[in-house]
C-alpha cells in the first residue's frame, strides 16, 4: 500500500548553519531535507549582534544555497537600543534570541531576573519582533537545577515575562518536557513553541546509551516525549517545526565529552514523515511543518512542494564528516524535492 | 595543617574484578586503594552460578592478590535448590545477587513479580544468606520507566519482599536516589544499602557532559546526591561502602555507546577521604568503610591498617588502559597501606 504525500516544502524555524567550511557543507543540505525556508540561529562566533551582522551572514548563506530562503535572527543583549531594534525590523530580522544565562532567583519576588531586558522587550513589542527563547535556567546544584529540570524550572520566569508583555510574541524553542507543553497550551495566543524531530523520538535512555543522541535541552522522561507526541497528534497550532539541527563534526562527538547537538537537516522531512506515520498522524504533518509556524510569524505559504513516498531507506553513516540522527537506521520514507 | 588518619583497611562490599588479563591487571590494585576485603560480584561470563564456580573464581582471584580477602557471591536464579543454597552457605558464599530483569507489574496486586523466587528467599532466610539487589526496574517507555526513575519505581517491590521475608537480610546496592535513601532509613534493621564513592560526587549533569561518569544506576538530581551525602555525614549505620568499581578498557568507554561503569578501585579510600573531608565528616569515614558493613555481614574488623595523609595528588590518566574516576583531577589525600 503506497502512501505518497505532496505538501509544501517545510519551514524550519530553528537551525544552526555554522560558518566557513562547515556552512558550505551543511547549507546545501537544507533543501534536500525538504525545507525551503529556515530561521537561522545567531550563536555564531562572534554572534550575530546587529542587523548588519545578520545581513552579512544572510548573504554568505545565500551564496551556498541560492534556492533557500533564510530568516534571520539576532542575539538578544540588554544594550540593544530602540534605534537598533527598529533597524533590525526594517532589515528583515524576525526574532531576537535569548539565552537566559544571567537569570537568578530573587528572593523578594520569587521570580525575577529579566528586569534589565525590559526596555528591549518594550521595543520588540512595539516594533513586532518575536522573542525566541532557549528556555532553561543555568544548572545550579545548590538549587537542584540540572539538565533534567532546567526547562521546567524556567517556566515561572516565562510566566512573569508573558504577563508583563502580553502582546510580545514569544517562541519557547525546542520544548522537551510535559511541563513546558502544558505551559504553552495554557498561555495566550502570542506564545508558541517549536518542537524538534528528535525530541519526538528520544528519551533520556536513548542518550544515556548513545551519546550521538545527546543534545540540549536533553531528551527527558517517556511521559515528556508522550506529551510532545500528543500535541502533534492532535494538531495543536501552538506547536510547530524548529529542528534545532546542529552539525558537529564526528571528531567532536565521538569523545568522552561530546558536543551537544543532533543533525537532522539532510533528512528533515523524512524523519518527520517516519515519526508521524508511526504515530498514526501523517495527515498532521503539513500543518506542523508548513502552516502553524508561518502563520505565527505572518509569512506566506512556500511555493515549492515536496513529495514524501513510503519507501524504505537507510540513514547514511555521515554527511561530510557529520553523523546524522538515527545513522544506520531504516526510515520508512524517501523524499523528492521540487528544486 | 596536616591531617593524618589511621584507620582499618576498608571493606568494599561491591566490586567487579572481571576475568583473565583484566582480572590480573585489576586485582592487585585493590590493596593499593586501601581495601583489604572485597565482596566480588558474580556477573562474570559465564556468571557464578554454583558454590563450585565461586570457589574456582576465588582461587583465581587469590592467585593475583594473596594478601586480599575475597568475599564471594552467587548469581540468584529461581532454580536454586535448598541443597545448593545450603552448600553455598557452607562454602563461605555470603550473598546471592539479584538482577530483577523479569519483574513486571501485576495489575491485581499492584506490586508483584518475585513469586517464583519465594522458595529461594525462604531458603536464604533459613540458612542466613544475604540478598544483594540491583534495585532497578527494567526500563519501559510505556510505563514511563527510564534510567532516572528505575530505582525509585523498584521500591514498592522491595517493600513487599521485605514484608514477606522480614528476617531475610537485604542490601540494596549502589543507592542513587533520595527515594531509596528514605526507604532504607524507614525499613527494619535487616535492610541496608551500599553507597559508591562516585554517587557521593556526581549528578546527571556530570555524566551528560563527560561520559566517563556514566554508570548504572545513573547519577541523578542534585537533591538525590544531597540525600546520600546526608546519611554519610550523619554516620547512619544502614549505609556502608560498596564501590561498584567497574573496570572497562578505555576502548569501551571512549565511544558513542560506552560501557556503563566507573573505576575507583586503585584510589578507593583516597577518593573517599577527599569527599568526606570536603563534606566536613572525615571522622565518619572509618565507620562507613570498615565498621557498618562488616557489622551487617557479621565479620571481624580488618587487622590491616591504612594511613591517609592530607597531601595533594593528581589522579593518573589510566591504569593499564582503564581510565579511573576523576582522571587528571587533584585529590587532597595520599594513602599508605600496611601490606
Amino acid at each position: 500500500m503506497e502512501k505518497t504525500l505532496i505538501i509544501p516544502a517545510a519551514d524550519d524555524f530553528h537551525v544552526h548553519l555554522r560558518q566557513g567550511d562547515l556552512l558550505k557543507n551543511v547549507v546545501p543540505l537544507v533543501i534536500s531535507g525538504g525545507a525551503a525556508r529556515v530561521m537561522v540561529m545567531p550563536n555564531t562566533t562572534p554572534p550575530v549582534y546587529t542587523s548588519l551582522d545578520a545581513a552579512d551572514y544572510k548573504s554568505e548563506l545565500q551564496k551556498s544555497a541560492p534556492q533557500t530562503e533564510f530568516l534571520m535572527t539576532m542575539y538578544l543583549k540588554s544594550t540593544l537600543t530602540e534605534t537598533e531594534i527598529k533597524a533590525a525590523k526594517n532589515n528583515g530580522v524576525l526574532a531576537l534570541k535569548l539565552y537566559p544565562k544571567g537569570v537568578t532567583t530573587n528572593s523578594e519576588e520569587g521570580v525575577s531576573g529579566f528586569e534589565d531586558l525590559y526596555p528591549v522587550f518594550e521595543n520588540m513589542q512595539e516594533y513586532g519582533l518575536v522573542l525566541s527563547i532557549h528556555g532553561e535556567l543555568p544548572y545550579d546544584t545548590g538549587q537542584n537545577i540540572c539538565v533534567m529540570n532546567a526547562e521546567e524550572k524556567f517556566l515561572p520566569y516565562l510566566t512573569k515575562l508573558h504577563k508583563d508583555f502580553p502582546s510580545l510574541k514569544i517562541v519557547l524553542e525546542h520544548v522537551s518536557s510535559k511541563a513546558a507543553v502544558d505551559f504553552i497550551k495554557n498561555s495566550g495566543p502570542e506564545v508558541a513553541a517549536t518542537i524538534t524531530p528528535h525530541h519526538l523520538e528520544l528519551t533520556v535512555d536513548d542518550w544515556a546509551r548513545n551519546f550521538h543522541n545527546y543534545c540540549k535541552p536533553v531528551a527527558k522522561y517517556p511521559e515528556d516525549r508522550e506529551a510532545l507526541r500528543q500535541v502533534v497528534i492532535e494538531g495543536n497550532s501552538k506547536f510547530f517545526l524548529g529542528s534545532d539541527s546542529a552539525p558537529h563534526l564526528k571528531s567532536k562527538k565521538d569523545i568522552a565529552k561530546p558536543a551537544a547537538g543532533i543533525f537532522t537537516t539532510p533528512l528533515l522531512m523524512v524523519y518527520l514523515a517516519d515519526t508521524f506515520d508511526r504515530l498514526g498522524c501523517l495527515d498532521k504533518l503539513k500543518d506542523f511543518s508548513s502552516t502553524f509556524g508561518r502563520t505565527f510569524y505572518d509569512l506566506p505559504e512556500n511555493k515549492k512542494t515536496i513529495k514524501l513516498i513510503k519507501e524504505e531507506q537507510v540513514v547514511p553513516d555521515e554527511y561530510n564528516g557529520i553523523v546524522p540522527f538515527r545513522a544506520g537506521e531504516i526510515l520508512s520514507f524517501r523524499i523528492e524535492v521540487d528544486v
